[in-house]
């Protein structure tokens, strides 16, 4: 198989505005997913009659984005949810073609103030994927991919917690695995962007503060639950803190670059 | 007019699942939205025959949620882009009917670690909001939408920068208005909800360490921009990240609370 570094474009995906804010590198596109905690799925259910014309539905989702031997070595999304979801029903139910899917992955980076409301902006990563969601059956794929989900989340956690998960678990898990079709990265950094004539008017410059406020998103101490029996923090859990934390704070101050 | 407290619920909105964490009500959804500093919104492009069948997309975008004189003091969500963009085109262009889009707000407050990665879970507050999109054309509601949507970023920012905007930015700019027709927030807080067998299990419970690890979004110092002629950050600005990062590590907190 021939391995691209980028998605192809078409209609879904190409950049119709700031196209010099835009790539469809495939790794740009996991480095966002890998960031994002939270992915946001929407598609569309079967029509309503009440509700014509069709609606999409968003559902904010965990999951991961993985290739390896499953997966012909092709960059999949892994999403994760219970085998009683719409979603996963839908999917259960359109093995051969899948369902299309759209995933974004936000990382809001800053506030970019400018001297009028139109210039204001805001600094962030931003993919958006289009693909065909399948429900895994194989139990090897699904234990895989629900490591890959709980890692993604919490770094190590799945050798860190009891596992493999019993039959029941698994019979209650529902897995999806999204084939993607076309993808695309857009990246705001750097500060505002103001007009001349703005930037000229003393009566505006004096008055008005330009700049960014930056922002990313921080950890706390962790709380143990009543039920919890070790005394002390893991350091897998306070290594994990500390990294994702680092992490994000370098990616908010790579952010004010240009 | 009839106002009530609650939106109607239908196939679309309506709890298939943790129907307790499941509220309807107005001020909820309301608290999310207003919190919630970027908005994913979904709509249906119009069908490209080579991506048959139709694919959702998604955009981050900016909003705000209000009512008043303009909206029949109904709630309603104004989303902010550009007037070229192929979301405000379709608005521009179905002005009777609007576009179906979903609207969801999502805010991350806590990685929820119990003894198995099955009952991992996020806290986490959601609200997924259905409805009709069409283009605002009335200059005075556009004005009034873009004051709302700059003073919901950056707090009371639209009076200390320079408006009103000027003939060729309100061209320019593109407004939505999306009549809600049903709306659901979910939410989750605090801790780990483990099954007995595991926590009757000594070589489990001793190893793996349970609770919550709370996160909120938090902003750092501003950075002037070069073209910055105000010499210190102005209290609007100062207050508005003091009290934004208050409100947001109140909110982690409260997540803590069953």
């Amino acid at each position: 198989m021939t391995l691209t570094n980028t998605y192809p474009q078409d209609e879904r995906s190409k950049a119709k505005r700031y196209a010099k804010r835009v790539t469809y590198d495939k790794d740009a596109v996991r480095d966002i997913v890998d960031a994002a905690p939270i992915l946001h799925v929407s598609f569309n259910a079967p029509p309503i009659e009440s509700t014509e014309p069709q609606f999409p539905t968003i559902l904010p989702m965990l999951g991961a984005m993985c290739s390896g031997t499953f997966t012909d070595d092709e960059q999949v999304i892994y999403l994760h949810g219970s085998s009683a979801a719409r979603l996963f029903r839908l999917g259960a139910g359109q093995q051969e073609s899948g369902i299309p899917v759209c995933i974004a992955a936000t990382l809001l980076d800053g506030y970019v103030l400018a001297l009028t409301p139109f210039n204001h902006s805001c600094n962030y990563r931003s993919a958006v994927i289009f693909g065909y969601a399948t429900k895994v059956t194989d139990t090897d794929e699904m234990m895989h991919a629900m490591e890959l989900i709980t890692n993604h989340l919490v770094t190590d956690r799945w050798t860190n917690s009891r596992t493999p998960p019993t039959k029941s678990e698994l019979t209650a898990t529902g897995i999806l695995r999204v084939q993607i079709d076309t993808a695309s990265v857009k990246i705001r950094n750097g500060g505002p962007h103001d007009d001349k004539k703005d930037l000229k008017d003393e009566a505006t410059t004096s008055r008005v503060w330009t700049g960014v406020v930056p922002v990313h998103q921080v950890m706390g101490e962790p709380i143990a639950s009543p039920d919890n029996m070790v005394s002390q923090v893991p350091a897998s859990i306070t290594t994990w803190i500390e990294d994702t934390n680092d992490m994000r704070k370098g990616h908010m101050m790579e952010s004010m670059k240009e």
